[in-house]
């Protein structure tokens, strides 16, 4: 099997997150595509050489971000005959078309899931599972550091400088975070995603953007009146007389699938007569979920997988998962009924979380939720409730999924 | 260009609507793979030859579902070097192994998208965006019926044989609901995810599988009291002695992004360490989101779009979008207010959706939500309520996204 040598620009958090990662992943490239990764060079500020790495790599990957020199470097690497995989969303929303004409005629892939919406795979699923479908619209929150803003102010019902100031704090916004507030970050990413949707060159500056500065905490209170959630909406849609893509602050109804999307999380709906629509959702940024979406490119560019790979060895089925458990029994309201279940729960090993009582003439209904543990160690105190005097019916225990979202 | 024929085995509510799909974007089709597909036969019970139809197509459509014969059918045209496109969950759960081997050894495509959730491309993106992924645990609400019936059982309080039957009358559910209620259409799909997730072999009988018979509208009301609320979930994870993959009712929390998934709607979230989450939702079945997926699946076999095809003429933008406008305005606590400003907003064009108005000494805030108008109409009315007496400051005025979800 021969290597791919990948050469590196740019090595901040999404650039060390990659390189990380790559070392992580390198062994399942190599299952994939017959062809294991390797770096070539890292180039940044400080050290590397730009030509050197460009003949020593088959494929380049971008993270310096902005226009220049990022520019000159794809459109040499393209010119040289090279892969490219950037999540530069600036430059694709400026210089897309030269550079996506450039690779079309050298022959070699651009890759770009990564400059959109981190990990959500919207730029794949709008190039080819939806690449013969009629799109006519995209709503997405395609911008973390405001809807982890939007998502404090809702929360707290604080001002948007605290709320700021709290995403500063955290890591969610950059100590100039002007692109990110201000939508321009937004209105990028919508530039492309409507050139993918629509099949139109579409420019950041036909791209209308108002940012969140100006939202108060008024606004989200008083709007809730209404059952309405505020978030910075990117739109693309066609109208009758063409096109528009926007970036304004938006309420969105209960129902909608993007007014559950809390924190600095992306997501995105595509709307197509045929697919009805479709939601897409994922943390929008972070080191490592950036480099993922890079990762995602380069398998593709070395040749993908074209086939699905033979399985591997089969693992064992596991049968006695671990969860936690709703329980709920029916038992006659006397005193120690409670003590008496509680004791043969914990006899077995599991720990209550929460406990409702609700008493109904002579009878009471005891709901709990328990902390998790194994399917057979909870049967073994189900039995054992069952056969309790004040018990009346075998009691009915539901799985509880139990992680913590935001 | 040539044309690439096309065989069509089966023409139910999927295969109708895949033949009328691919009648409407086979010009998109053919802009971009370059090749315009055309049906070459169409099998049924009562017309067309399998071998006949076999002889002139180059790519299968498999659209009969169940393993016989379309485990015959499958296994023989990927034996003759034709690609394979189809929705049957059933099949690839039992004989998915000898069928991807297959067509491995054959160097032609299986594509499988639409067997798993309908329009959501979980396939693909665990496929392609994910192939170089360590997925540690996939939860998917993937079958339709019973996610329906749930969301009755939730809205409304009735049965289980109450929300079926409304699932029916809807045409949500089949005469005979005993694959999707039962479970076994779910265990399908999430043993063809773990393949996809571990690379290791899943058959359907790996899967535990408990349905929704047994769920009784007090499961779901005195859950709500711990803010759970009920779905029927498919899990695939890795644990450290193997893996569960198994299909069972479980409660949510209200965080969690499968939480607010309500109707005949799939959806799936994949966790793995460098990712965090994705989740992917959509409409789960239905004729033409189904064959979306499948005309999908097709453009790929034919050879997909191997570098985004060249723009289009560019569209006009359009700068006076139509939306909906929650409004909010500080007044004078004087009679008439209201009527001056609706006056001015009806004069202008604008339609009032509802008002909620609340007094503070004084002065009064008015907030409304309209229903959709040209913003440029919008601005009309706002600068001549501006201009009214009564009225403290500017009104505000935020986009409301209209649409109404289930």
């Amino acid at each position: 099997m021969t290597a791919i040598a990948i050469g590196l620009l740019g090595h901040g958090t999404v650039g060390g997150a990659f390189e990380q990662l790559l070392g992580e992943r390198a062994v399942a490239v190599e299952q994939l595509t017959g062809r294991r990764p390797e770096l070539a060079g890292v180039l940044t500020r400080s050290r590397g050489d730009f030509d050197e790495i460009l003949e020593r790599s088959e494929l380049i990957v971008e993270l310096i971000g902005g226009v220049d020199p990022a520019r000159d470097y794809v459109r040499r690497a393209l010119d040289a005959g090279r892969h490219v995989v950037t999540a530069n969303k600036q430059l694709l929303s400026r210089h897309g078309e030269e550079l996506w004409s450039l690779a079309r005629e050298r022959g070699v892939t651009l890759g770009f899931e990564a400059a959109v919406a981190g990990v959500v795979p919207v730029v794949r699923v709008l190039r080819e599972s939806l690449a013969a479908a009629h799109v006519e619209r995209i709503h997405g929150i395609v911008n973390g550091t405001t809807n982890f803003i939007l998502t404090e102010m809702t929360r707290s019902g604080c001002g948007y400088e605290e709320a700021l100031a709290q995403a500063q704090r955290l890591g969610f916004a950059e100590a100039d975070p002007s692109d990110d507030v201000g939508g321009a970050d937004a209105a990028a990413k919508m530039a492309i995603l409507a050139r993918l949707a629509f099949g139109v060159p579409v420019h950041i500056d036909d791209v209308r953007c108002e940012g969140i500065t100006a939202i108060t905490s008024d606004d989200i209170a008083y709007a809730r009146e209404f059952g309405l959630s505020l978030k910075l909406i990117g739109t693309a849609e066609r109208l009758e007389q063409g096109i528009s893509v926007r970036v304004h602050p938006a309420f969105l109804y209960g129902g909608h699938p993007l007014a559950s999307v809390n924190g600095a999380f992306n997501a995105v709906t595509v709307e197509s007569e045929a697919i009805t629509e479709i939601t897409m959702s994922g943390p929008g940024a972070g080191g490592s979920q950036t480099a993922s979406a890079v990762l995602g490119d380069v398998v593709d560019a070395i040749g993908g997988a074209p086939a699905l790979a033979p399985a591997l060895a089969p693992l064992p089925i596991v049968e006695d998962v671990v969860s936690a458990f709703y329980l709920h029994m029916e038992v006659e309201d006397q005193p120690g009924v409670l003590a008496q279940v509680a004791k043969l729960l914990g006899d077995a090993g599991a720990s209550i979380k929460s406990v409702v009582q609700q008493g109904l003439g002579g009878s009471a209904q005891l709901m709990m939720v328990t902390h998790p543990l194994a399917r057979s160690r909870l049967s073994v105190a189900l039995e054992a409730i069952e056969r309790l005097e004040h018990v009346r019916a075998a009691p009915r225990a539901i799985s509880v999924i139990n992680e913590e979202f935001v």
